[in-house]
């Protein structure tokens, strides 16, 4: 695939973070926001990030080049061959933009949303490009961590999931398929089913939430970050998963049955974990610590690579 | 802390990478199985992980020579600072094997089980000695993956557990607290959630094995490996953890709802994923993927300190 254009609309965490995306694989990339002030941030932004995210010096200032602020959002999407909408989870606000991109874009063009709380056919249905209108939605931020979701709506078309799909294998990232609209997706689901479980332990005085903490840095994800729990299980028995699910199918349903994945968050523990996270890192240096952890999920990058 | 004796108890897979574990860190080892030919075999084990384990070739022999095998239980737990029992997971050989341990051992000696699937009141009410008995449950292999869950009965010593937890960390582990027996303990509960949510999501057709396990190796445990759950939702908001709480509690909460972490695996979703793992990866390729996991689990090791 040859390198396309971009339309990066809406230039907030996330689309700022698309910008660089897209412009570090050779991409060119046209940011537009309704707030000028925000578009001339996110180059600010951008300027910053390149430093850490490209060392070399002359390929940092060709990517660079390829980022440009488009006064309207006509002037952004025209020629685009994809547009990547980052606009604020509100399903009336969302409803707008996209129709003013559908209306605006070239037939050709993809248009995608980075949502990761609307379900595609709820801001699609009425407009009459839905067919090329899908969710692309990125894990925060996407110039550090891959992962992506292709989710369309009912009336996506499968050409549209396709094209949008190869560009981001294209741009570097990693497209998973989710076939069905569902609350969450898939990634925020998996999330969600772990992190409900550690606070009902903490809200059951099992364990600190410092020591649950260890149980991903210095246990699962040790694994996870090469081979996902799927893979973990199919090692981990000789005759792989079939195996596996034959020896342990029993002990996970009977833990199962006493999780507390589906239970809401009581206000006790969310006071442990306020508490504890705020005994081990004070408010202001949250930055330096987010810098650290960026600094090393680079470094885990390239090491898989 | 010195440097003690340990005694392990049951030489299969996780007796002797224990075994390995203590060496390193300077212990004197005893492997006891009641069968010799086990204890054999983990010696020869231990002299072909050493090689992957410990690069320099004069300090691979000095772990080397640390370990012993020895002829009774008896010969084993004498002068123990540590008894570390790996026998099979079954209630009454426990009993068995720790009531011999028990009587055996000298009174100040502290007796671990690896245990994962038995509580420690069940194994360990009737023995006089019951104040040192606990459990202490790696992740495995230990010698790989550094995470141990210290957990006792309700008559188990403070101190026991205390000196036990010293003695993880003085090894290299890395132990944590588990303050009340419950199924699973910890770590296994939080893989339960994930992987019976993943189980369900297969079972609802929404995304195949393949693309679930890139949620993992291509998002979520990237940041894991550095930082858990807890410290995830901390970084991820201005005002951390009570700001994150404040705006994404509901969002756990609907998504908790439909949740599939309290499901039995279906016959047709175990299908679906043994299927899928043996279209990616033979059955006799197993081993050798095995070994590419351990060396990048170890690469990971290494770039975190």
């Amino acid at each position: 695939m040859t390198a396309g254009s971009a339309a990066i609309v809406g230039t907030g965490l996330i689309g700022r973070s698309w910008a660089l995306v897209f412009a570090r694989a050779g991409w060119s990339v046209k940011l537009f926001d309704p707030s000028p002030e925000a578009a001339d941030n996110a180059a600010k932004w951008i300027d910053a990030a390149l430093a850490d995210d490209v060392p070399d010096a002359d390929r940092r200032s060709a990517v660079r080049r390829r980022i440009g602020i488009s006064p309207t959002l006509a002037d952004a999407v025209a020629g685009a061959t994809h547009v990547q909408e980052n606009t604020t989870e509100a399903l009336e606000l969302k409803r707008t933009v996209l129709a003013d991109i559908d209306r605006l874009a070239a037939p050709e063009t993809i248009i995608a949303s980075s949502t990761s709380a609307l379900l595609p056919s709820a801001f699609s249905e009425s407009l009459p490009g839905r067919a090329r209108v899908l969710v692309a939605h990125p894990v925060n931020p996407p110039h550090l961590v891959p992962l992506v979701e292709m989710l369309g709506a009912p009336w996506t078309s499968a050409e549209a999931i396709a094209r949008a799909t190869d560009t981001m294998t294209a741009i570097g990232q990693s497209p998973i398929r989710i076939h069905r609209e569902i609350d969450g997706f898939v990634l925020n689901r998996l999330q969600a089913a772990l992190v409900n479980e550690a606070m009902a332990l903490v809200d059951a005085k099992v364990a600190s939430p410092a020591d649950i903490d260890k149980c991903l840095t210095d246990g699962l994800a040790l694994r996870w970050a090469f081979i996902g729990p799927f893979e973990t299980m199919d090692l981990n028995a000789d005759g792989g998963f079939a195996d596996y699910a034959r020896k342990y199918r029993s002990l996970f349903e009977i833990m199962g049955r006493t999780l507390g994945s589906s239970r809401p968050w009581s206000e006790a523990a969310m006071s442990v974990v306020s508490d504890d996270r705020r005994q081990r890192l004070p408010l202001d240096a949250i930055a330096e610590r987010q810098r650290w952890r960026d600094s090393q999920v680079r470094s885990l990058r390239k090491l898989k690579t």
